[in-house]
């Protein structure tokens, strides 16, 4: 096996990726940077308690930043990818597009 | 969300490729072709009875097949990703690039 195809193999064992709802909102992150709560769940179609336990797992990894900011409509969510998510996410596409 | 972010987060939502462990098997027969149960045992890392779960997964979605063929150390199992398998792969990997 190729040496890519290991480290791809490895950084899919990762907790944080290794879930193709949390692969997919790093993804949608990585290219936008910031979105809501509510976004996501229309994008990922998990729901509302799933997609929270999601973040959870992105943010203890720090991959993730998620606050609350006050809006005229009420509290409203906000993700955001940190540098260490930006980080991670171009390993990993940087070894698909290797091996692809 | 650009269009082929909204395609990507599509894509991750099938069953097939909703299960990094069937994705990493996936790019791994993307990259090599073919292989054997004991060594996609190793790449993974999971049980043999997971990964039969998930062979069967991806078997019954048109993507591998799986065969037993006889060795004179006894049978011996191979994985082989399917014409629709390295379709689907590919849809994956371009769209990555194109985010990436």
């Amino acid at each position: 096996m190729s040496d890519e195809l290991k480290k791809l193999m490895e950084l899919l064992k990762d907790p944080a990726l290794s879930n193709s709802v949390r692969l997919g909102i790093l993804l949608s992150l990585y290219v936008i940077g910031r979105t809501t709560f509510t976004d996501l769940q229309r994008s990922t179609g998990v729901s509302k308690s799933s997609l929270f336990m999601h973040l959870q797992v992105l943010e203890e990894s720090g991959l993730i930043k998620v606050r609350k900011v006050p809006t005229l409509s009420g509290p409203r969510t906000i993700v955001e990818i940190t540098d260490k998510g930006v980080e991670t996410l171009k390993k990993y596409i940087d070894l698909i597009k290797k091996i692809g």
